[in-house]
């Protein structure tokens, strides 16, 4: 099962995607579930009363007009892990614990959803501005201590993540911050897909494109931490809530075809890392976060405000 | 104005405090208003209108007989400073840049409302369990790019802060990630105290008790970034949305007086930085921090469930 959240006159609705292009609204088929997902995921056995109510039923939204929105709202959290994969820890040069994963957290504000533009930084104020592709993994019953071999009955499925960063702020200091979280830039979707229609997350691939080139390519199961393993870690810290959200980590840059001149070219990066393959997103610009058997998210990359006071 | 969120049959409500000990039901005098605070910070005017709603009132609620709650929900933002106290700085060794603030995310569950219990981890999982006592700057108005002689316009107000840290976990890995975020393990209150009535912050000072025992004492001119400047930087990055709450970092340990055994015996600590003064939070301990002219903010540490699987 597909779920995804659309802009009804001011609310957010929840809806299941039927077939290719076609969405069925909850509200039609199940008006007592409620159109918040962390609301929805709390439920007993909600997506089994879903799939109920759904039936065989092909639905009347048409997907391409819709207005998708992230369809967590504020959720109690939204962890990110830096330095997942084995090739972005080697593009990097940097050090990471082999024992623990390395975990931040992004805001809501940070995120978009699937269709909606992505905000670029202006120039004047950040040019490193960076594509993550991710796995994101969406918590759907609350647990504590949660045995690595139980992890994965508390994960409701998974999405697409653009986890987009700011490299100019994300190293002003040690922890990352601001240059995780500045407004609008990243994007996750196009709708969470439930665990049993994904299958297993190490089977599957990631892949990045911007503006069609091939920029990132990797197997999931390149991953120094695991999701059951880091569903697991974090519960030995708070009781995980149903909405939680988890972004796997990136892989690194794929090496760029002899003519791909802006791969090639380093002297166009802005970031602390210049890697051949890394190419940084720029308003007009086209990103999309493919994983295998899960779907495309797509974003378009659009200017931001103007460095103006603005209240 | 003082604004303080208790529980009502399974909501949250918001209530103003009238005298010590009595507080104001807002649905009481104005229904219109809405129950949640971010939502209510967003309304123009609302603080103007809240007063007017209160007029010379009195509360008929009995405050001891409240069970308060973390006023803000689930805002979009719970930021935190690291290493803003210069005396904090020290007894760390840690180095930090002084240009940019050194920021990190919490999340709404590692925060509990004032006089509820702090969750102490199980020993098996972590010992070295701390207070910090700090400021909390609330966000009243959104906006960005905001001009540092301007940034107090965007402050609705202020609160005490307990930003419980647990050190083994905060120190795996390079991000603080999941020992900044361990469930309960901070809190947030009194209450909001509007701007107007707090005053200027750098002329105020936080204290930290741990069962009655001064641990933390330091003048909130001793941070490295004061509110002005840290309100601004954030708005570098996004819209800063009202509700949005602000820790703006601990002061170092006080000096242990030559009677204090506790704070003289490094080796009860078990975290990074054993230091003269310092004394873990473990259960059956009351903590408080106080800010002069805000208020106190106190809670009795717990245990956290045991180390056992709970879905």
């Amino acid at each position: 099962m597909k779920i995804i959240a659309y802009a009804d006159g001011g609310r957010s609705r929840l809806a299941v995607v039927t077939s290719p292009g076609r969405a069925l609204a909850v509200a039609d088929v199940a008006p007592d579930l409620p159109d918040d997902l962390g609301a929805f995921l709390e439920l007993p056995d909600e997506l089994a009363r879903l799939r109920t109510a759904v039936g065989g039923r092909q639905g009347k939204l048409d997907l391409a007009a819709l207005t998708l929105l992230p369809f967590l709202g504020r959720a109690n959290a939204f962890w990110a892990l830096a330095l997942n994969f084995k090739s972005h820890i080697e593009e990097t040069g940097l050090t990471t614990s082999r024992e623990f994963p390395h975990m931040f957290l992004r805001t809501a504000a940070s995120y978009v959803g699937p269709g909606q533009p992505i905000l670029a930084p202006p120039p004047d104020t950040a040019r490193a501005f960076d594509y993550e592709g991710e796995l994101g993994v969406v918590i759907g019953r609350a647990g504590r201590y949660i045995p690595v071999e139980r992890a994965l009955e508390h994960v409701a499925g998974y999405t697409c993540i653009n986890e987009g960063s700011v490299r100019e702020y994300q190293i002003q200091n040690r922890q990352f911050g601001l240059g995780k979280n500045f407004e609008g830039s990243g994007a996750y979707g196009p709708w969470l897909m439930t665990a049993d229609e994904f299958g297993d997350p190490s089977t599957s691939r990631v892949r990045t494109r911007l503006n069609g080139v091939v920029r990132q390519d990797a197997p999931l199961d390149d991953m120094l931490f695991g999701v059951a393993q880091v569903v697991s870690y974090l519960s030995e810290g708070y009781r995980l809530r149903p909405g939680d959200m988890i972004a796997m980590g990136t892989p690194g840059a794929l090496k760029p075809a002899p003519d791909d001149a802006e791969g090639l070219d380093l002297s166009r990066q802005y970031g602390p890392f210049p890697t051949p393959g890394l190419a940084h997103m720029r308003p007009g610009d086209v990103v999309e976060v493919e994983i295998d058997r899960l779907g495309v998210l797509s974003n378009p990359v659009r200017a931001d405000q103007p460095r103006t006071y603005a209240a």
